[in-house]
């Protein structure tokens, strides 16, 4: 690994375009580090300060994923800052459900050839999303592998490291019958589903540029919209312990992320009724003939989050998460089960 | 993320080839953690307790990086156990000349299209060489991506975190003008150099099946070696504060990695006289028309790892170290002066 600074330079961009990016993005990362990342001048590695982390116990959260095809779609309208929000936000929310606050972040961007705009403009959105997820861009590398990326195409991977007091893990085991789900709104596909989002768009011979029935937007921007980040909202929530436990909602959907966190024998009925999904999906369903089951499978659906909480809680809790709305409740018969 | 176990069931592999796969996976990842990885069923991060850590004033050192090209040869002759060494121990060379040790690794890999042969593969040699490292793999993602990566090919993506007591960390500091530089011999190419090296081979119709002179093994063994790990015989050094400071040689050869090290007027001169590179370099470099400069730059030459002791020090440190020897001094002339 190179220092965020010096990345360019090493994987061979012209010399005086690196210089200029030096600038931007050395200013960019320095701005999401705060005093635990110490100077490390010329080495490898990112140095963070775990000396003095105020939680009891601390646990360190670790999750590494990537955007998908949601790639391609940046790069047929040459928007590049947003990807990186999403590889932030998307990681983020990973270890957000196991209570964690994220502490810093390392980023792969790989490229058949490097291209002098789209890498600083990634790792800017990058430098966004980590600033207002208090989270220190630590590292990153940049790689040129001719051959093995199609031409123009690249991929995107990103690491986060968070903390959580040991006694404030969430993992399921507070999660009993009679609880209530809530759903936090999506702001779009996030980062799943795009394969298909992407085939039916064409096959559809849908143009990007315009807006679709129900959203004003140029479908590029509702297809691009970034990856919704909810550790702002639900943090203070986690703090005074509310939550009973958390669901990503990605790639399975419901089904396949809102079962990690069901201890056995206890299941969730979800009312698709509850809620109305953006209109992008109703789209994608009826061009692709997609049926609702597998839609809840490959999408969210517009539900971005899934929060648990004691029934009691639920009313303050729909108070302090804005668009939030309760969507279902745990039962004792154990599965999860969606009813459209 | 996803755990190790499910990755591949998630990824869309075969159900009944997943399955199987998932109890070897889920053995040689279990093979790698220790009681400090907590259990985390179902969560998307991997959790790791560093309530414990022994380090005074810890610091976590964070380093991303690849493999780049050396994953084309690998394709090439259908070898991948050995890039997944290749990943783990160059991280773990990348925080170590930091001072830091291992505490956990997670991993990512993209395809166009999963191969259920090639990612289980990877993930093993990745979970054999953490088990060396004392390092838990704790988490990984494994993507598909149709379209992004060319046909068969993949890429390799690996993210370290370690530790250092804060008093330990190794910046340079230490580093003063009549100190002796020792050199670790490498294993061969390590993973730098192999778009050059792939080309050399390409255009001079060299054979991987066959042996090269000076060296009995087949070119592709030879280029294949994965990268050496110089944790085990550094650690006991480190721990007796004998080391000044070290430079994984990786792109940009000594000058790029050495200069790191090196305070402001402190230099050293190498004396490439002193050590026999490995035949491959000569072959590269003939073949390849290639000047020594340039091979300086681009390869490692055969020499890993450069220890900077104090002279008092070289002759236990050597001693310690097999196949170590004196490469150079440092010198108060500022600059990285390799004499060939």
């Amino acid at each position: 690994m190179t220092s965020a600074a010096d990345r360019y330079a090493r994987a061979g961009v012209n010399l005086a375009v690196a210089d200029s990016l030096k600038v931007k993005i050395g200013e960019l990362v320095e701005s999401t580090r705060g005093p635990q990342v110490l100077s490390n001048r010329g080495g490898f590695g990112g140095l963070f300060d775990v000396a003095a982390l105020p939680e009891k116990n601390p646990v360190l959260v670790a999750s590494t994923d990537g955007v998908g095809t949601k790639l391609k779609l940046a790069v047929a309208v040459g928007r590049y800052r947003g990807v990186g929000h999403d590889i932030v936000n998307h990681c983020v929310n990973d270890i957000l459900v196991c209570g964690a606050r994220p502490l810093f972040f390392l980023d792969y961007l790989g490229f058949g050839r490097l291209d002098p705009v789209v890498a600083p403009e990634v790792v800017a959105g990058i430098a966004e999303a980590c600033r207002v997820a208090g989270c220190a861009l630590l590292g990153g590398e940049t790689a040129e592998m001719p051959g093995v990326y199609s031409e123009g195409d690249f991929d995107l991977v990103g690491t986060i490291v968070g903390v959580v007091a040991r006694e404030s893990i969430l993992d399921g085991r507070r999660v009993r019958p009679g609880q209530t789900l809530l759903g936090l709104p999506s702001s779009g596909l996030h980062t799943n589903g795009y394969s298909l989002a992407r085939r039916i768009v064409a096959e559809a011979g849908l143009s990007l540029d315009e807006p679709i029935a129900g959203d004003a937007r140029p479908l590029a921007e509702i297809l691009l919209a970034p990856h919704r980040s909810y550790l702002g909202e639900l943090r203070p929530l986690l703090q005074e312990h509310r939550v009973c436990a958390l669901a990503h909602i990605t790639g399975g959907g419901f089904e396949g992320n809102v079962s990690r966190v069901l201890p056995s024998g206890v299941g969730v009925d979800i009312d698709a009724a509850s809620w109305t999904p953006p209109p992008i999906f109703a789209l994608l369903a009826r061009l692709g003939g997609v049926s609702q089951a597998e839609m809840h499978r490959v999408f969210n659906m517009g539900v971005g989050m899934v929060v648990i909480v004691e029934e009691s809680e639920a009313a303050r809790c729909l108070a302090a998460l804005p668009g939030s709305r309760v969507i279902g409740h745990t039962n004792a018969d154990g599965g999860v089960r969606v009813r459209f």
